[in-house]
């Protein structure tokens, strides 16, 4: 068996008892450094009122917690499905190592899920967008990131 | 002037404001609904140890709990910069109307961020992806999304 098989088994076990629970979708993942479980979350976006709150983004914010940083270098994370945009995203922010996952995006758009349509979306020029999206304002909205570059003493992340 | 301005300038504000306070990244997002303003939130990313916390994710939650919901339908958001792929497929899985923004990616990776790399990160082909993301397990990950399928009475989002 391989060694990663126990995390992901254990992150789609969490997503399965997550519908029994009533707890939100059925998403779990887990988070492990050093061969050491650091978080183990699922999908709460429904009991906790936060479309943020997907499994990988629960775990990422217990991580953090438990480890006193915002940084997650050294962890792999398992996920019971691919991680969705925003997930995939926050990985990448979180400077995980590594992304092992088992079920894909088409299971997920199978069961209802946006993902592949958020996927598809994002590859979409902006104009074409289902939400529209608009600038405005491009000076002087690119006046604190240039503020932020020449300030000293800042931590960066 | 049009009436998108205010609640751009608001979040630019935001933004500038973040810098002096030493909040967290210099980003900003206000989020409204029928003229009136529902959040306002900041980058907390390094100050709260916590990856996702940037300003529209963190907008997004407030938003959520002050109108105890996880669907913002019928909300704008205003972001002093374009979102991020995290915050934008938040946005989406949040279900906002409307996204208005100010600085773009290109000023945030002068500044720094990560933003643009992300974006063409979430464009390559799995195989070909800075972070390795592997596929295991997957007739065992598709089982919680199948169940979810014919689970009756669930909370959908």
């Amino acid at each position: 068996m391989r060694s990663s098989y126990p995390f992901l088994r254990d992150a789609i076990e969490l997503a399965d008892e997550n519908i029994t629970q009533q707890g939100g979708g059925p998403f779990g993942a887990v988070i492990v450094k050093d061969g050491t479980v650091i978080a183990r979350a699922v999908n709460t976006v429904t009991t906790g009122n936060d479309p943020t709150a997907h499994a990988e983004v629960n775990a990422i914010r217990a991580a953090c917690r438990a480890l006193d940083t915002f940084d997650l270098s050294g962890c792999t994370i398992y996920c019971s499905c691919e991680p969705c945009p925003m997930c995939l995203a926050a990985v990448y922010w979180a400077r995980i190592d590594k992304i092992f996952y088992a079920g894909t995006r088409v299971d997920a758009q199978d069961a209802g899920f946006d993902d592949s349509f958020i996927y598809e979306e994002l590859e979409r020029p902006l104009s074409e967008r289902k939400i529209p999206i608009i600038q405005q304002l491009g000076d002087e909205g690119a006046k604190p990131l240039q503020r932020w570059k020449s300030t000293e003493n800042k931590i960066h992340y």
